[in-house]
């Protein structure tokens, strides 16, 4: 199970963890609104719509308030829940609230000073609108915004797995990817193409090991944003329906979704030979990304990762290039943090997974950028995405 | 150009119609923060990160405060931009908001008592922290977080050739879906392959008329949500990639993003002939949604849409098996307000844009729902969504 999903049994565990700390809080009961907190916590996964969906955690008890259209369905996917609250729908003649209320105070009982979420309210989304939980409750509720986030920043060997898998398969789509690519091609394309073929081969070679969450139409994703030319010189270009043409400079993307958890890989491509100046500006982004993989550790500052990169940067004349930093963390999001960043006062610790992407950009000539996703081990750091990183695998002829 | 993307024009008019109404409340200077908010009003889009992205409208100038990686996009893509104020990157060592303050006291010198903002600061996305607004610069900012999504609510008659366009292009996508469906296929196959088939089809006919935002990574999709056989009982299932037998009921979905709008396009099929129930139930979803755009039109009460579709139901003895309202505005957003719900008190105008999607759902047997995009128009509504709807149609052999 370990390897493309987590169990129940995990899941239950985190939320111990998390009640543990609550307790500590002199907390009794936790309410949780975030999509990704709630999947994180209890395996949940669910369209956010207007109508609020709230996770209940009551001395260790696992609950959920939820619109009638998502009843059957939590209990379907949470073996371990104890109760499933509901309203008919949003907006109603009667507010979800209004339940709501009815529910903390008459059935869960509810401490005043025992009670905590992670948002004032419901979030206003799709069109909700709605009061906070002190104006619904005369109750005072402790904000802790970041409490799962921080759990979040370790990442448990089981969910370091399904960062491996994920990566398996960005490196797939990436292969297709540069596959598809040539002169005269179009970048929408060649992503569509791509991101099925490397999709359908995760889904067949998986099998009944595949288990989509809903977050992502596409199992495996590669893709181009636009970054072809001289827009690649555009860090965060976006898709515009470019054609490839020879002497592009490319950059690329690649991830999969696996139980919720992406990896990120990117890559700079030539199409044809690489003229001196392409030539020189990669091995600079080459040098920066191997002095930062170089210094990441356990027990070293975020910011030396960075320092390390600029330092490359600056050694091959190129550091007015620079448009961002290094990396970031990631995992469930696509960033996350901490980032390995100048100003970061955060240290690298077991567990945090990263991007290792420092990039230099040139106006009329392109962008310049690698990014591979490595996790900081006991000793060291394992980079998990594999596709090759030197200039001559990376040539389309 | 109107009929797939805006022009810088149309952009500018609605900033002077937003810049007037703030006018009208005293406001000299707003803040936009959310992306989506940020591309209607300048056509901008952007791939939101941890790095703040503000949008600055000031006696009617438009500026912006963006992190280094995007000063150039900026620039490239808003042809009417006055200012792009800029920061390096995000945490880094001075925060973004200590460089934001300086630009508002010294360089934009807003007023105290005429300065507002759409939010108390930027929002936490990505791992982001910071002050708020207040906090940073010491004066009050009037919230004013739904001006803008209270224009969004009436579509202009550009914006509706969009959602025709879109309409268009989902029925296309979805006519693949049907078409790929078959006894013993994958759902996450043939999502992948309709979704690949209707892009391809979209991006080569439009050619030059073909403009991406970025906001999506494939321009039309068609796909399965896991509303397959006995599991469609959920009405928002996640795909599981269930494999289609004879005799399920399906419910599909299908859109397009033409310029940041979207469409929506669901259908119930049946794998073979249905079986009577599977007609009854059928026939009740078909004469509740008849009886929805039948009674929907200007002037009309959101809530008596609702009530028509729920007294067809009460007619066909299946209002036990209803689980939600019956529609909701879209237009960028997958949902907008205002909903056809029982309990709304919004009224339909012309431009308005809702789903009409009235279901039912029995345990065991499977849930039953099309829905169609319609707009109101000066003198009743056009349904711009235009796939088959009648079942024998929707039957595959």
């Amino acid at each position: 199970m370990g390897r493309t999903r987590l169990t129940p049994e995990h899941h239950k565990k985190r939320i111990e963890k998390l009640c543990g700390q609550l307790d500590e809080e002199g907390i009794e009961t936790f309410l949780v609104f975030s999509s990704k907190n709630i999947f994180y916590l209890t395996g949940l996964s669910f369209i956010p719509t207007e109508r609020p969906i709230i996770l209940i955690l009551h001395k260790g008890d696992v609950s959920f308030f939820v619109p009638s259209l998502e009843i059957d369905h939590v209990q379907h996917q949470v073996p371990f829940v104890s109760e499933v609250y509901s309203y008919f729908e949003y907006p109603d003649e009667t507010h979800p609230m209004t339940y709501f209320k009815r529910i903390l105070m008459k059935e869960i009982k509810v401490s005043p000073g025992k009670v905590a979420s992670e948002a004032p309210g419901a979030p206003a989304y799709w069109g909700y609108k709605g009061p906070t939980l002190e104006d619904t409750t005369g109750l005072k509720f402790k904000l802790l915004p970041d409490i799962i986030m921080d759990m979040r920043v370790i990442k448990e060997p089981e969910e370091i797995e399904l960062m491996r898998e994920s990566s398996k398969w960005a490196d797939r789509a990436h292969k297709y990817l540069q596959e598809f690519t040539e002169v005269g091609a179009n970048e929408i394309d060649v992503t569509i193409r791509a991101s099925t073929q490397g999709s359908q081969d995760m889904v067949s070679e998986l099998g009944d090991d595949y288990h989509p969450t809903g977050f992502s139409l596409f199992p495996a994703i590669a893709v181009y944003r636009g970054q072809i030319g001289p827009n690649s010189y555009f860090p965060h270009a976006l898709s515009r329906g470019l054609v490839f043409k020879k002497g592009d400079t490319l950059v690329t993307g690649a991830s999969s979704d696996v139980y919720g958890v992406h990896s990120e890989l990117e890559r700079t491509m030539f199409m044809g030979e690489p003229s001196k100046r392409q030539r020189e500006l990669f091995d600079a982004m080459m040098a920066a990304q191997d002095a930062a993989l170089d210094a990441a550790g356990p027990g070293v500052y975020c910011s030396d990762v960075d320092k390390a990169a600029r330092n490359a940067f600056n050694e091959h004349g190129v550091i007015q290039l620079v448009r961002h930093h290094t990396g970031h963390a990631l995992g469930m999001e696509g960033h996350e943090r901490p980032f390995l960043d100048l100003g970061s006062e955060d240290v690298l610790e077991p567990g945090m997974i990263f991007s290792c992407e420092p990039g230099i950009y040139e106006k009329g000539l392109g962008g310049f950028r690698h990014s591979d996703t490595f996790v900081v081990t006991d000793d060291g750091i394992e980079v998990l995405t594999m596709y090759p990183r030197d200039l001559e695998s990376l040539i389309i002829e």
